[in-house]
Order: C-alpha cells, then structure tokens, then sequence
C-alpha cells in the first residue's frame, strides 16, 4: 500500500493506492493557503490516518508516503523552498510530517505537475511509454517531462517549467515577469483574456452576451457557430500547438499528454493540435508523437506522488 | 586508442584520441558534399588508416570509431535517414563503412550537434558537469542535450533541436518552415541579416560601408563605437538569452555552454547574457547555470564521437 498527497492551492487530495496503482479510497480537504504551514500540514496528517484507518490497515503497511506540492522542493532535504500558489519560503515540509507521524514511514516529495505526469505515464494516457511530456492546461501552463520512466526537472528540480518558455518574443506579460511565455497564450486564463478582446470587438457575438467567460463557455460557443468564438478557438489552439511543436522538436518524446480543464474537449483539440504539429515539426519525415488528452484527471497527481 | 569522426558540410575532420581524451593527431579531407556518399565513405576509410598510420599503432588497438554525422541517424543501423546538409535520404553509412574495413572495429554513430556537446562536457567548456546544453550560433542554431552524462535526443534520435524552437510566433521564416525559430534570430545568419537591415536603414554607419558583412565584421564596427552596429549586436544577443532562458526554464542543466564562430567573443557576449538570463529565469532565487564559452572547436566533436 501506498499513499499519494496532491497538495493543491484549494484542496489536499490523498489516496490509499495498491501497487497495482488503483486508488482504493481518498479523502480532501479544503487548502486553505492562507493558514500558517503547520496547520497545512496537521492536515495532511489528518488524511494520512483517514486513510489507514478506511483502508483498514496499519501505518506500518504503508510503503511509501508520497507528496505533490506546487513549486519547487529540495528533494535531498524534504523542504520547499518556493510555492507562489501557497505562498511558502523554505517550509521543512517532510521534516514537520515526520514529527506528526510515527518513523519508519518512507517520504517522497517532488512537484505536483510532475507527480501528475508520472501518475499519467504509470497508469494514465501515456501508459506503456517511458518519455512523455505532460502540458497542463489551466490557470497556468504546468509541465512535467517523464524520460526513461523517470521525472526529469533539472539538477536544482527547479525545470520542467514548459509554460514559462516564451512563443511570442516582447508580448503578453507573464506572472514570471517576461514577456510571452507559453503560459500567456495558452493557459485558460489566455483563453479567456483573447475572448474578452474579441467580445469587445464583436458585440454582436455570443462571447458579449456571456456574464462570465469560461473556456467551457468559448468552446460552446465555438460550436454553436459563434465566428469569433471560432477564431478565438482557432488562435487559441494554435499556440498551444505551437508550444507542443517546440516541445517535440526538443524531446521528441513518444507521447504528449495534454491536461488541464482544457483537455475535457478530448477530440476537439486533439485534432487541429494534431494536424498542425504533424505538419511544423522538424524530422516530421522520421515520428511524430502521439498525442493525447490526460485521462486521471486530479487522480494523476495523487498516483504519481504515491509512486515517486 | 579511439577515432572520432566529425563529418561536416565542408570537412571530414578525424583524430586518433587517447584514453585520456587527448587528440594525438589530427587529419582532413575536404567533403564535397555534392558527391555520391561511396566516396565520402571511401574518404573517411582514407582518414581511419592514415590516423592508424600516423600513431603507429594497428587497427586493432582502436577501441571505438565514432562518428559524428549532420542530420538524423538511426543508431541502431547505422543509417542516416536523412542530412540536409549531405543531401542525404536513408545512407547506410556504417554498413558502407563496415564493407571498407576489417570486422571487429566497434563503430557508434550520433548527430554531429550531439557530439560537439559531449565532447565539450567530456573535455571542454563543460568538463566535471553531468547536464549541459551546448547551443551552436552557427550557420543555424544546433542544440545537444547531455543529461546525466549522456546523450539525449529522443526516442527517435530527432530531438535536441533547439534552434528549431519557436520564440517569435509568427517572426521570420525558418529554413524548417515555421515562422520564428530560435535559428532564425539567434544564428549568424540571423546577425547578419540584422546587420544589414540596419545597414539599409542608416546609411551613415559603419555596417553600410562594408563590402561584405559577417559576424566578425559586425561586432568589430560594434566595439569601434558604431551605434547602429551596437543596437544590432544588443537585439542579437537579446534573442539568443531569450532562447537560452527557455532553455534553462526547462532544463536546469548545470551548465549552458555557447558555441559556433560568435563564441569567439567570448566574455563581450557572456556577460549581456548572462545578466538577462540571471534576470529572467523562472526560480532565479534557486539557482542559474553556468554559462561558458565552448573551448574545444571543431575538436569538440572528434572527441565526443571518439567516446559516443
């Protein structure tokens, strides 16, 4: 038995998963990130006795107690030593952990995109490869890059960041501070910012009718017929595919795992992404990587920080 | 006793290399690259026996000749599916090579970018680390990824192609079709067209006098004080740090290292790098790489093909 904690900026998701990477039971709880970190983490403590004692079974069948957190973690000594989404500096993550629970028990920690890329690879869409990039699609754009099986994020764990890889050279301000990164222009939150401009451009478009502007209620848009819904989407999707093309000319993985509240449209992203990116990358003559939406949904976090 | 060969546009260039990563000696031909490939195979059998000749040694003593190859190989066959540079389509070069020379030569094949990069991590700029990305300003921009002190170029051997990351969507038409490639503003080609403009558009600067513009040239007029030379050299240099901070965000290597013919320059394009690197990294408060000048030349890739 394994433990996986996706440590989210609204909720602590844990599960109970067996090693064949079925998730048995989970339980959350509100983040609350406002909090003082050590309330955070009696949490955590909280789900991890839920969960042994739902799944009937001792802490000490517990393999392995694994945490995805948003930012960067210094995995040698169990620290985060940044996270904007929870506002942390230097927070002794597993060492606070272990004070709350008996020893013995065996921490992992590593980014949560990552551990979602993992939990996708390990048994999710890109299942039965060992290179795969994931790009989640949602406030942000998340990346994790898996190689040979493993989550690969650069030698201060601080890399993978796809979404902060800059497309459009002098353009849309990024929360980095550079301008045009990937995460500008293909985020929901970009999405929703270029329907915002094309409703004040079109007023007598469905988008300027909408009180609030999803990308649920763009891409509904789109498919009743909406032309600037349909060029919204259309531009849209052509950065993000634009951000994969640079992706695969890089890694040349063998799938590319699309995730993110986006990536509920399945098909109809997958296809014009598709098509541009079979037609843009380099070497297209020799493979062009499978491309595919994420099918875990916010389970993937939770299996992949249970097998880290 | 080990051959590295660099097989490039213009020269066949092979070193017989000790097991301390020494070149005891050096031979070239020149490629003519418009010939069958029979004959550069028979050139590159030419340079095997002479370099065995010259250091007195038989073939047999020769541990590993490796090759280094502009395009796509398949290295399990051997094959080069495809060089623009050679104009070659599915090239059974090892098999041809094989054909020449006695059985029992133990024959590596790799992407000629790829093996500057380990040789330079080997023996170079990047000696004692085990992530580096080397990024070639050349004719276009080469990428090789070394990480944890190996090659990685994807599943099908096609990645690491760095210049071919698009920066400036819809910008400058790229040799590989897309608009906005790192190769388009960050090659010495890129410079050069830079220079030119600014040549056309003041035509009282140093650059509109000369009668043929090359980097050299171009950041000479630049030190001379010239001001339009100097806005050129600042904009260059903005984009190759803009793809390097890409790269960095992703990778998080230990260190980049910069080479082709403008890592001549030496700390006049480090420094301006390496402050706008510094400045826009993403997780700048964890760390930067290192960021060097290639020191091996043309030597970096008989070396990291002597020891592929």
């Amino acid at each position: 038995m394994r433990i996986g904690i996706d440590l989210g900026g609204t909720n602590i998701a844990a599960g109970l998963v067996d090693e064949q990477m079925n998730i048995l039971c989970k339980m959350s709880l509100p983040t609350q990130s406002e909090r003082p970190y050590q309330a955070i983490v009696e949490d955590m403590v909280t789900l991890v006795k839920g969960l042994v004692n739902m799944g009937n079974i001792s802490l000490s069948d517990v393999r392995q107690v694994g945490i995805g957190c948003p930012g960067t973690p210094k995995k040698e000594t169990g620290d985060i030593l940044f996270s904007n989404n929870l506002h942390w500096h230097n927070v002794p993550l597993l060492a606070a952990l272990a004070e709350k629970l008996p020893s013995g028990i065996h921490w992992k920690l590593d980014n949560d995109a990552n551990c979602a890329a993992l939990g996708e690879v390990l048994a999710g869409a890109a299942r039965g490869s060992r290179y795969a990039i994931m790009i989640t699609l949602g406030t942000g754009v998340g990346g994790g890059i898996v190689l040979d099986g493993q989550i690969y994020d650069g030698v201060n764990h601080a890399g993978a960041e796809i979404g902060h890889m800059v497309i459009v050279s002098g353009g849309e301000l990024c929360t980095c501070g550079r301008k045009g990164c990937l995460e500008s222009y293909a985020s929901a939150t970009a999405l929703i910012r270029m329907a915002c401009e094309a409703a004040r451009e079109h007023p007598e478009s469905m988008l300027a009718s909408q009180e609030t502007l999803n990308g649920l209620v763009i891409f509904q848009a789109a498919e009743a017929g909406d032309s600037a819904a349909k060029a919204v989407i259309q531009q849209y999707l052509f950065y993000v595919a634009e951000g994969i093309t640079n992706v695969v000319n890089i890694f040349q993985p063998e799938v590319i795992v699309i995730g993110g509240g986006i990536c509920a449209q399945g098909e109809k992203i997958l296809q014009p992404i598709r098509a541009q990116v079979a037609q843009a990358v380099f070497c297209k003559q020799v493979s062009v990587p499978k491309m595919v939406t994420a099918t875990l949904g916010n389970d993937a976090g939770i299996i992949g920080a249970a097998f880290l």
